[in-house]
């Protein structure tokens, strides 16, 4: 196997090493598309899981649309079809035929989802409706980075029907909170939330509201959104209801999403120069018990303990396995497990059995001496559930020290302007609102990640004019 | 609401009606696609969810693969570019050009995976390798019924490659087993096992298994297969590794995959003039609990002691609901959720309550006076326990009583032809092994499906020559 590339001098190149070393991804002959192996998906899995846990709190049901969608549907909302023109991928022949009407591949799904909405909602009786969908999504995309911008991704859309404004903004925001809260208690990464500018909303939308995770590179990532969508969208599709008074009305809706893109935060943000580490409560394998043996004699008795180890550790939340494979050493175990980032390893030897203990192993302690406990195996189920929980919070805990060291605060633009082109990270400061300000930004590759609630900065720190409200720099992915 | 056709008269009318007004599907604005509402989409992923977990029994891991796939990959291997060609969606243009090649939208994967397959495998110690995706496919079709034939259907699609053929064989058949014990014991639907014929082959597989269930019209539903591949496949890709005595070899592979037909299968199996009839193994939700009042001093009283109820009796495997819609009168609620097939309804009003008991009415009883039991609310746990466990056990006898009942066996076609084109069934014969006689049984509308281990039969039902194997004949969908 190679070495992974200095994850301090390469970043962008070690991110690459890693997920294709520890097997989470592969290249696939399809451009801009990658395939996600076994173990990789198998994250994504948990992620589903508890994501979709979540969702159905929210009294939102899943359901399925169709993949491809008429060409023409695209164009009802103005906004929308500007936005996704560009990246669309276009069935022009199917059944060795040419169509009449092509089909786009969806590259996300509130055009057919609204044509449904128009004959599933007729009175008012038929709202709050809120559906979902697990699904694949195409975005022809010119420059790909595994998990975090591809062609054809993966994610849920969630969708979502209105009686009044102000509920579909509630439930909007009620969906961000939900984002914020899976990604910060379960992926441990802390995330700054807030509403995107204009120039920065999803096509078609009133109001975008996004999470936004640092990266190690000091680069923003922005990791889901949650849309009020502008009234033109139900219009467009001709989505009305009868009110109580026998008025018709337009719904308000929502439209939200989060996508394997949460992968990639979530591997890169901690990770170390021995691969990745993953947050115990989103892990698929909790715990690897690595046996660890020279002589015959001791093989039997150490495999034997191994497996009650297992049998007695292995519930339902915590996923423990054995490696047991005889071809390779312990150490190179060792290195195959820490690569891939499983959150403890758990050693045990003959001299082990003797002192009637196991070594129990933290994958995402930096400092060497603190890394290794010797517990009493008669103590090792709670033991190893102690650690496990410190782990998800040691490693919430670096993520959130690392964001709060590179949160700037800042007045003026020609101040922050180098250090951010240089080194990114974030800076708070104030902005005018205007789209000229927001663009010089660009020059020095920032962007306004979201609107901040504060109101520290009462002056743009582009143009000096008054600012209207503070607002979030950074480079982005 | 409409009535729904008469089951009897006619069947295809009264599934179409049964379907769309249970809310199960919608249609949509893409030919030849659906969309599964989310009371269907929920019987989808408690389908899914046990498919699941049989898989990952066998070892075999989930993974992701893209959706498009190069064209020039299909035509890699003859038969299988043939058998699919026609059925294909070609994407030609994408990110506002025309693409040098043109991809097609997967109508299966075997192509794309087999072409990473040749990257992962290099030695032995990578066999058996076992990998899954949960997917949409896209296949052309002309004649598009819900769940049965639509151009977009969902799947699982297994793939796995092995040292031996005999290894290979024995793997698909432990597949082609795990689906018929899942859909015996969960869809409650007895299925014939067996090898197709040469002509119904899976395009570019040596040997197809299917399972195949009789539906009530009297035509054979495909509800499965698995396939042990033609050597020609991995060839095609390249997939080579090297054995133990450090010689390259092709290794032999397995597909297998069941899909969204299986809805189609278990709406239709079951139902009756009322509506659908859920499993309860299958059944999303287990039982509804109507309260029954007429005053508003009985109400308070009976829908506290619903909620109790349902806390009672909602566990993980069984989910209760209590339909508490001040709108509609208890017997429009009898009616909405018999028409959802729902297995046990509950109703609980003041007398019951005097009582000590409420009512427990079986969906799945056709015989008025045994649909329902008075039972102590003391004892309700148990007793639904044991009626739900009843009623998946007599949707089992009532489907198998109607697989017995239309199983025939006869020499000759001339004998069964008449009765095959007119009533369906099924029909155990002989037959040669020549294609030509296959062909013969289109003129009634009938197709091998599959042979079987049986030789009660020494001559072919169409030739009279010596017959190579017992067949079972039937009309198709």
């Amino acid at each position: 196997m190679d070495k992974l590339s200095d994850i301090k001098k390469d970043f962008s190149q070690w991110y690459q090493d890693v997920i294709f070393q520890a097997e989470i991804v592969d290249s696939s002959p399809t451009k801009g598309c990658f395939v996600i192996r076994p173990y990789g998906y198998s994250i994504w899995e948990q992620i589903q899981k508890i994501v979709d846990k979540k969702i159905k709190e929210t009294g939102t049901e899943n359901a399925s649309f169709p993949l491809l969608i008429p060409e023409s549907f695209l164009k009802k909302e103005a906004k929308h079809v500007e936005g996704f023109a560009p990246e669309l991928a276009v069935v022009t022949h199917a059944g060795g035929k040419k169509l009449e009407e092509p089909y786009v591949v969806r590259p996300t799904s509130e055009t057919i989802i609204y044509h449904m909405f128009a004959r599933w909602i007729k009175s008012w009786r038929n709202l709050p409706l809120k559906v979902n969908q697990w699904a694949n999504v195409v975005r022809w995309e010119k420059r790909t980075r595994a998990f975090i911008r591809t062609t054809e991704f993966l994610w849920q859309e969630g969708h979502t029907a209105h009686t009044t404004k102000e509920e579909a903004e509630e439930f909007t925001l009620q969906i961000l909170k939900m984002y914020k809260d899976f990604v910060q208690d379960y992926l441990a990464i802390p995330v700054i939330t807030g509403e995107k500018s204009e120039s920065e909303r999803f096509a078609g939308a009133d109001k975008t509201f996004t999470i936004e995770g640092l990266m190690p590179d000091g680069k923003a990532l922005q990791m889901g959104t949650s849309h009020l969508l502008a009234h033109s969208f139900p219009k467009a599709f001709g989505v009305a209801y009868q009110n109580k008074d026998g008025e018709m009305e337009s719904p308000f809706c929502t439209s939200w999403g989060v996508s394997t893109r949460l992968m990639g935060a979530l591997l890169m943000v901690h990770g170390d120069q021995n691969g990745l580490i993953l947050p115990p409560k989103i892990a698929p394998i909790q715990a690897v018990i690595i046996p660890i043996y020279r002589k015959d004699e001791e093989k039997a008795i150490v495999l034997e303990k191994a497996k009650q180890l297992r049998e007695l550790l292995n519930t339902d939340n915590c996923n423990v396995v054995i490696d047991d494979d005889e071809n390779l050493t312990p150490g190179s175990k060792f290195y195959h497990w820490e690569l891939r980032g499983v959150p403890v390893r758990i050693e045990i030897g003959p001299k082990d059995i003797e002192k009637n203990q196991v070594v129990l192993v933290n994958r995402a302690e930096p400092e060497r001496s603190l890394k290794k406990s010797f517990v009493s195996i008669d103590n090792v189920g709670v033991e190893l559930e102690v650690l496990l929980d410190k782990i998800q919070k040691q490693l919430f805990a670096k993520a959130e020290e690392n964001l709060k060291n590179n949160w700037h605060q800042s007045e003026k633009l020609s101040d922050f302007a180098s250090t951010l082109e240089k080194n990114g990270g974030l800076y708070q400061t104030g902005w005018c609102g205007l789209e000229d300000c927001e663009l010089k930004l660009k020059d020095f590759k920032g962007t306004i990640r979201c609107l901040l609630p504060d109101d520290k900065f009462s002056t743009c720190c582009v143009c000096g004019k008054k600012a209207t409200s503070d607002v979030l720099i950074a480079k982005s992915y």
